[in-house]
């Protein structure tokens, strides 16, 4: 067996393993709670659901939870699966902290951005399924987060049942709205889901698509209509973190749950091995990039045009939070 | 010219011509007829026939036959297309001949994984336009020689007159169902006919695509539904070896005719040329990797788990034939 | 930043500025009008409009126009899109000039196909956002300069109201019909264009394909339908060389415009950046290998064959052309 190989088998979770009890709740890998996981050793499902007020934006330290929540899973080998999920119910997540980017402090900076690169290599190349349940919005890195997983399902939407005001979901590698651009490896996971031709489209002009578009183009599987269900897969609750106890019969939720089964079910080896063929090449090109990715991006990120961009954008946002 | 592209003219087909007699039956390039080929140089048109009852299954003598009758059909000038069939009506090929995986001779291993290495060197690199007849089911390695023809056409199904029961055949690299993996090459072979997202999915779950689904993921070209035609193309009839002269009216083997007339007509330099310009880098890489890929695969096969895998699919597949 | 960057500025638009008055038309970047040059610095919309009777066939001489006129235009830094547009409105591009394959001077041989690989570098790699509005067809080499533009808008065909004589437009690399074939860079265009199992399939069949074909297949993005708009954008008309000056309501290219005016509204340094995303390797690659693809060019147009079947086509095309 070769180098790369060998490296692959370190990848894909050929890790050591621990066991645990059935239904334990695995602490967050990290103070604060950023990141809630949970596992069930019946099912071999585990859930990894972003706590990270008000948007799930992704800071150095939300980045290093969620490879921290990731790891800790992966060491128990009696789980296979993991539905990634948000416990705020209108945003996924937001995508990078921007805080992060303005005025940048020039050693936190290209650590910040080892941690994402990082976020790629754990998370697309887990050895575990992963399946996305996108209820609210994913823009940025947000849909990247998304399209590192191995299944997507979406919400189609919902009504809120006070205001009856609509929420519609939508997700996108949207950067060149914002005067920057996805790095090299983001926009190429966008190439591999939908095509090159509709993500050249989609990169250009930043599209965040809706639910029945992403569907279209490919960037999600599935999408769920917005029905309470009246039953559903019993065991999802046990997985469910306090904070969104009350979703067992959430339509979306249970679809992921389901999805979760189907690749629990697979025998794990095969799985792990049909999953290098796709993506052992692009992890490993991370790998051997790392450092010229993180160069460029600090260069690009530090121009005068681009804080500019950021700063006008961090202030709008300000207001906007303001005026609620 | 550089020694790439001198290489890839001795793979696409710039080998020494010999003529044949028109309607020339050849004999089958290795003993007991495990493919018979037969020619029309009127229309240019070949057909290879595979014939290793009950399954058309892959070993190596199996694959040493198919490459044979290749090279001895592109050998003659005259010939621009081959259909690629099966003797059996309800099966293309069930894939790799499991006894080869079994408790298999250490000698032989590498020599019989060579061999398929081979089938996909000489079958993807043909110079002739390959169009592949599949009326039966085409499962793991049969559903790879689908993919390494040009064009694939799929029968919709059919009914015994007899007994009334339905035959639907499947397509798909299932290895996972079977705790195994496709190989890389053969994965990315799925990759590039339906595209990287359904690809991944389909390797994963070990998806079997029935006729409809595997149009709609573009795995088959086209589906022919089952209805006798009442005349079609007469030169058909002498193409068809002996054991299934009766389906001169096939509309399934028809329509693969017709698709193999319309490469026929393409001038064959430039058609050769076109097929260069998608192929020639994966038949050199396989060239390039090939020892890598038979250690890998010699090491995976062999370990406990996977023997013990195989082992109870063999066992199964004997008691299923003891209660027949 | 390492040297491939540094060359991607260079391909990708970061040359000097220069200032050029609002609504000056440009002078043609060479004699005799064989491209003629119109910008707008009110809206950032530029026109490229091949004028080379009578089928903007691809001479050395049209190849440097083309070229000239892209470099001109992204001198003027107020300049973010430019629509590439004929002023024959049954013909886009013929492709490549077949006279300069004819018993070629083997000292003009290669600086002609390097004329047409500049093409490549220069408008597959522009800083422009660049929008191809076929009206007419656009077979061969025709297909190539669409498919190096960011979007594609066709014609769904007119009616002559005198003649009531229909003409639908048709686009595809056709090489094969010719008995040569499109070289490898200009396929695999295709390829990322339309996806692997569509190109693979009309490379062999030199497929040209109707307006709502080509759009199925995702070789153009939009396809309008021919009906004289009433009324559309104002500043079209600001644009338009005076050879097409009565084309202002034009649905096409209104159609161009409007989506020429969406990629001016991106910030520019983020949509050249997601531009590299996708196109940077594929230029390089072409620089890269700009020499062995000219030999193999040279090589594979001077064979006898070749020359037989191409000396044929002119003679066909001039028989034809004497008739009418």
């Amino acid at each position: 067996m070769n180098s790369l190989r060998a490296r692959a088998h370190l990848l894909f979770g050929r890790r050591s393993h621990q066991s645990l009890a059935p239904h334990q709740h695995l602490s967050p890998a990290v103070a604060n709670d950023l990141v809630i996981s949970t596992v069930d050793e019946n099912s071999g499902i585990a859930m990894l659901t972003m706590n990270r007020p008000p948007a799930n934006s992704l800071s150095m330290e939300m980045n290093e939870a969620i490879c921290d929540s990731i790891k800790t899973i992966e060491a128990n080998a009696k789980i296979q699966s993991v539905i990634l999920s948000s416990t705020n119910p209108k945003i996924f997540s937001a995508g990078l902290d921007v805080t992060e980017l303005v005025s940048p402090d020039k050693d936190r900076l290209p650590r910040f951005w080892n941690s994402l690169q990082q976020v790629y290599i754990d998370l697309y190349g887990s050895r575990l399924a992963t399946v996305a349940a996108i209820q609210g919005h994913a823009p940025a890195a947000g849909c990247f987060l998304a399209m590192a997983c191995d299944y997507r399902v979406m919400s189609a939407g919902d009504i809120n049942s006070d205001t009856k005001k609509k929420h519609v979901p939508t997700i996108g590698l949207n950067e060149t709205q914002l005067g920057i651009a996805a790095p090299p490896w983001m926009g190429q996971l966008l190439v591999r889901t939908v095509g090159f031709r509709q993500a050249e489209l989609a990169l250009a002009l930043g599209t965040l698509f809706p639910p029945e578009q992403a569907l279209a183009v490919g960037l999600v599987d599935d999408i769920v209509p917005h029905q309470k269900a009246e039953s559903g897969e019993d065991q999802l609750i046990d997985l469910l973190p306090s904070q969104i106890k009350d979703q067992a019969l959430n339509p979306l939720l249970q679809r992921a749950y389901s999805q979760a089964r189907i690749y629990a079910k697979i025998p794990p080896q095969a799985r792990v091995a049909s999953k290098m063929v796709t993506r052992e090449e692009h992890i490993f090109r991370m790998i051997a990039k790392r450092d010229e990715d993180t160069q460029h991006f600090c260069g690009f990120v530090t121009q005068k045009a681009v804080q500019k961009n950021l700063s006008a954008y961090v202030e709008a946002l300000k207001n906007k939070s303001a005026k609620k």
